[in-house]
């Protein structure tokens, strides 16, 4: 007789973002289809003693784009997803970015061209909308979202990718229409620009100037204009790597007058600081992303967003760049802080971060830690079957040790990076197992899967999604 | 061979606060075992084509309280649990009252005299504490919340029920050591005396005076003064039944203080309206509770704190008074509206209003629906396994028939009390059958069960659940 | 012997920002040199039963700029400053606007010989800039403000003029360093722009779709950003013609993180309404102003606003133009809003309207009214003895009837235009005589002064002024 | 010939609330009744050089009230009027205590009597409201509002002033009816008495135990909750002695939602701080005041309000007692904060205080030094003819050498208490000349007038005064 079950993961204490309990999970052909005390599987795991949590979702990560001359980035689809399975996920976000003169279709072709068969979890792409044009808006988009590919980001700020109000506008009216959802990098272009330029005059030209170029007002006042476009517009909209209190303050100030705003943070907004950037010589570059890391006071109301429910989603915002002439540490790079690409690594080290600071030091409980990380963002992009511990969800799992202590490190991690911000930071709670559609990728910290494991999904069409992204 | 299942619920459509999906759901001893494709059942219901959902739990509702001479609350413990059970829910909430001069201890034997063996669905008390003597602050209080009696109201207005702010903080204080949570009714009972006093000496005796004499800026203002005292004693608190945007906003603003503030609404703030207050004659007495419903811009601020998460619970207040000289239209009330019993029943209609103006209209998800209305109580007020359909938890379930339409009306209640204040309203989506730790106790709209079905539950310890109680 | 003064100006009841007494005034040489109890003049006024104030400074006005081809402004500086005389005022500052390409120099000289010899109040001169190049900012703005022009308005709206931010910075930069005020006004470009086409799209053209081209979000929004950019420049701010309470709420928040936002009002905002540009056919557009008139609560805010100090300034923006095929009436306009000419007539009704409806109606008290209407404008703007009625002061006074009582009307008025947007409306508190710099300019309603009686002044250099603009 | 006039101030710079200029002033009668280049005068005051200002006024200032048995106030109205007339003040406002049992009318007769003769200054009493029986409410206060006595003080703390709620209703309603200004101490008795019986049972008796018992919340708290019975009672309400900036956005959103609330703020809150009451021994008990002062931040927030208009009046809330046994160091104050007698001297040191930080730093100029310290004090609490240099005015002037440096010190004040809580403390400016009714008191810094010399003033009826109270 043939086994029920391909797969039970037994005797586990399952969390998902609203319930905690004890059961075996019966998997068959990549999914959950049974719940309770189980047996009759060809393979089983004993999960006593652990955490069973959905696996994590990461909608916030950027993989193998390009960059300047010379920038490479950090990580591939095969590194990248690498490293995100090691840390607990089963799915992440990247981004395919539209270069200007260049169609979505192009665009997407060439990145999924980069994805396909490279990656050990599921992906789905956001598309980064750079050129606006009136077949872009007419014609691409709405075909596109009706594929599926129904987030859309915009910048407000970067040379190369910013758009104007009106712009966005041209956007979020598209979205209006087919019901994807816009999500916004928010940080205000000329002021940055400005101030950039005046540092450089007065002479400065270190790490540590990337931060006092765009201060928190800069990010507040995107975030206030980023608000009142999707109120005109009458669509919802996601703020993306939200750093502090006055940009939360507008966030919710925005809700009050019933406009959608939804919100994500980002492990480096609760432990890294400004004073980070300010390490001596080019070690600052090390923590360059944008918005940068602030202070306490910011650290705190991040906490707070993220206890009260301000926040949605608790992404990477993983953006990797090697500490070296590919990266970090260009002669442009090293002549101006200008030149520094932005960003850092973290697919890794979001989970256990979130978990040790969160959830250990009882700031979160269990349940907000899988809604902030899976659940979430599942619903608010459309990942179906995604995100969650039920039955007919996909088997995405990952199998926690709630009570080993890890101190991260470069040595310990899986990404192409040659370093992580977060060395040294010791925490609590480690991804020992994850399993993708009921395969395992990493059993006991060993990597076992391939990496034509992972599906490049498409999120249920925009409509449906944009119903869902009502907070 | 014995069956695996006592009961199995096959075919429907289970939402809990977290997901959607189809499956089966085996029942064993009361407790939900399994969730899959099961077979092997004494009894299997089939909820094919229906929505099936946790039972309800209704976590503000009073019955069986005593009340001035001559007045007598509509619904006793059988009568009330029955309507709640018609109306889907599996557990209700009501109220242990001290009475001044009583020690806690007795009105607990009182009041669990009056529930055991009475109720259709489970019960589980809150404490009112009216009288907060040394011996109540430091002896009483702190054995009960050992005990499971873990949330504590106190009221800022009702002249036989009022603290002062000083005894507020002793009561909060306890609740600092023992993990209770204390729930607020938060008027201001200083303002509501004097504006009765003066609305009175004008000649303004009707029910519609009942509003005019406690407007919103009164709730506002003891809202504010009750986040504020949290703030000093460090604990987390409920406000109770908030009626409008500027209460919400002073907990939204508590809330960015850092203070933990939970918040509940009731239907009545969405469907109904100060001038139903100002119907002919008494009539306008069957819309009198407190606070009062407001206008329309305050049922839109109460839809906008339901939809962003502001508010974490969604509760009936369920107060019963008949429309006859034991209630309503006693000789004193009908002199002033002073003495009008405060309150409306709505322990029946609370889910019904809720997924046919929230769930049906767009407005809410229905896993938010879940959440409100059963995930959330069970979580706060510590009532363990209850709350969610997962392995493990008690099978309180409700199968609705989401299509339903149904006209709301006093013929097709089943509370104690003689009208219903949502007569006439019509609503989509009903539950047709409750089971309660896996025994049906309405099936298909008929009563099979028996009074002596429900248990009084104690919550789990104080101290366990205070730390849930953080949003 | 020679008389002590030239004019008397006797028994009136005089009213200062500060003060309310009944004195006489002494002047000589176009200067008040003394209070008190006077005689020996060659010229006595009698004002007894007659409330004597300064005259008013009317901060906000266009007179002869130029327009699009075939748009004709309907004031120049002989009948703008004529019409302003009879409604009490003695000072106007209008604006000289620099064209795109054309130096700041030329379009001074440009304006000021349109000036010169032309008017019968005194006049100082705003310079909006328009085209901020390394030249304007780095050599010639610098130049002009120690030169007295100091105060520098930027648009965030109007095809011709918006700055970007990156300008706006620019200009601020300036302005940190020379003690120069800048002047917004805060709409956004972007949203207009795109709100306008996709009215036109569908159908939208009369007037009325003006307001809905621009609602008051899209004016909060440039409001927060303008602040934001005075935040991170350390300037003061003047944030002309706000509309209503959204945005006095972004100025009262920017205040309270400690920017100095200084801000204006105007009638329109008082007394005109949005359903006014809805008025039959064109005539809609003689209400066509930026921002526009919005609704009764955004009137009640602004009305708050004047109330409760968080104006600084109560000026006209009158920006007239003919009711004609030279105005609001060109082919253009008729075919679509978006062409009509923005702005309305409104020098001589400034301060009776204010006056009737603020004063007279208990609102605001007789020295708020003088604050608002000419010595906060003289402060703020630098303009050096004027504003007040004090020793050393310019004999700049205006006597009015406190309780004639006037219907506005197109027939009563002096400007150059044909009609007036407040026609019909009733005030009490009539100016009858206008006195400026000790030479009457309107005595008892009849023009006796001649156009080249006005000054052109240049304000106390930017540094000192600078420092005067610190609320 | 007699000469016109009694004295004449010549050459000095004159300030006033809303204008700065150099020119004599003409004295006769006590009166101000010329303005101009004067002469012929009995006496010639040479100011040449100096500043010209009206004299201050002190409108919250604590003299010869009784206190707990063994307590004596520091200053009885000789002492405290000399002082106050050394500090460049003219006018001082005292309270008169209503004890619990007596009448306003015995009260007044009483504190008549302590002031009648013994006033260097002119005087006008506060009445403190501490027993609104229905008598009080009905008869005895509408008839001395009428009389003149027309603010109204009442206590939302200390065990023998308190007032309910429904008390603070009932005065409300009678300044409603009559026009009279309630002023409200703000801080929440029953948190701070619960807090107190906390400290002390925890070892905390220390006078720094004082602050920490009463927090920015319980002022916060409080003031909001008087804010809300103003509105409730749709009368004015003046906020006295705001100490923060939670306590000052309470203000400010009260007046966005139209609420005419006053405020005010006093020295201690500027250059005081919480750690000043954590000297060594008893020392701090020379710091203890309510409300206490806080931190650098909250000081900051003062001077914001300062700045930007949120306060209406800044008074020195002098309210002395002696470090020794009648005083600071009772017996009860040396076991417990709860003992020491809250309260400050610093009615000399009021104004220069504010001179030399705000206008001598630039923080604000000198007409809103004027506004603050003795014209908006007048306007608000109806001193005709007082608090300004104009015609018609009483000859209250203060000259000032605006460039003097004085190190504060007890050895240089003229109060009857022991020390000054701002020994040390630098400033530059001070009053040189004061001068009441056109009599000087004091001469370049000796005393020459006598105790006699000031008048118990009546303010105008509290009817014209309601009016003017409005913002």
């Amino acid at each position: 007789m043939q086994p029920e079950f391909d797969l039970i993961i037994a005797k586990g204490r399952i969390a998902t973002a609203a319930d905690s309990f004890s059961a075996d999970i019966g998997i068959r052909n990549g999914r959950i289809v049974a719940l309770g005390q189980l047996s009759g599987a060809r393979e089983t795991i004993d999960a006593s003693g652990r955490l069973v949590l959905p696996g994590g979702i990461d909608a916030h990560v950027h993989l193998a784009q390009d960059g300047a001359p010379g920038i490479v980035m950090g990580d591939d689809f095969e590194t990248g997803t690498r490293s995100a399975a090691f840390g607990g996920n089963t799915t992440v976000m990247p981004f395919c970015v539209q270069k200007r003169g260049q169609s979505l279709r192009e665009a997407l072709k060439d990145y999924h061209a980069r994805a396909e068969g490279a990656c050990y979890t599921d992906t789905s792409f956001h598309l980064i909308v750079t050129d606006p044009t009136e077949q872009v808006l007419g014609q691409d988009l709405p075909a596109l979202v009706a594929e599926g590919y129904s987030s859309l980001k915009v910048f407000m700020t970067y040379a190369d990718m910013v758009l104007s109000d009106y712009e966005i506008l041209g956007v979020m009216k598209v979205a209006r229409k087919t019901g994807a959802l816009v999500m916004v990098h928010a940080e205000g272009f000329d002021a940055i620009r400005f101030n950039t330029e005046q540092l450089e005059a007065g002479g400065g030209f270190g790490p540590k100037f990337h931060a006092i170029s765009r201060p928190e007002p800069v990010e507040r006042e995107a975030t206030h204009r980023a608000a009142t476009l999707a109120e005109l517009s009458d669509v919802p909209v996601m703020i993306v790597h939200v750093s502090g209190g006055e940009v939360i303050d507008e966030i919710a100030r925005a809700r009050g007058r019933g406009v959608k705003v939804l919100a994500e943070t980002c492990p480096q907004y609760l432990v890294l600081e400004e004073g980070d950037l300010d390490r001596e010589g080019m070690e600052g570059s090390k923590y360059v992303c944008s918005p940068p890391p602030r202070d306490r006071t910011a650290q705190e109301a991040c906490w707070q967003g993220l206890i009260d429910g301000t926040f949605d989603v608790f992404s990477s915002d993983h953006c990797p760049y090697r500490f070296d002439e590919t990266g970090k540490l260009t002669p442009d790079g090293k002549r101006s802080f200008r030149w520094i690409p932005n960003g850092i690594p973290g697919i890794e080290t979001r989970l256990p971060i979130l978990f040790s600071e969160g959830v250990k030091k009882g700031r979160i409980d269990i349940n907000r830690f899988v809604a902030l990380t899976a659940t979430n963002p599942a619903r608010i992009y459309g990942l179906r079957n995604k995100g969650t511990i039920a039955i007919g969800a996909d088997a995405d799992i990952a199998i926690w040790d709630p009570d080993k202590t890890v101190v991260i490190g470069q040595d310990k991690l899986h990404h192409g990076t040659d370093y992580t911000p977060y060395e040294g930071l010791e925490v609590t709670g480690w991804p020992e197992t994850t399993i993708l559609r009921g395969q395992v990728v990493v059993r006991d910290g060993e990597l076992v899967g391939r990496p034509a494991g992972g599906h490049v999904l498409r999120p249920v069409s925009g409509m449906e999604q944009g119903v869902k992204a009502g907070r």
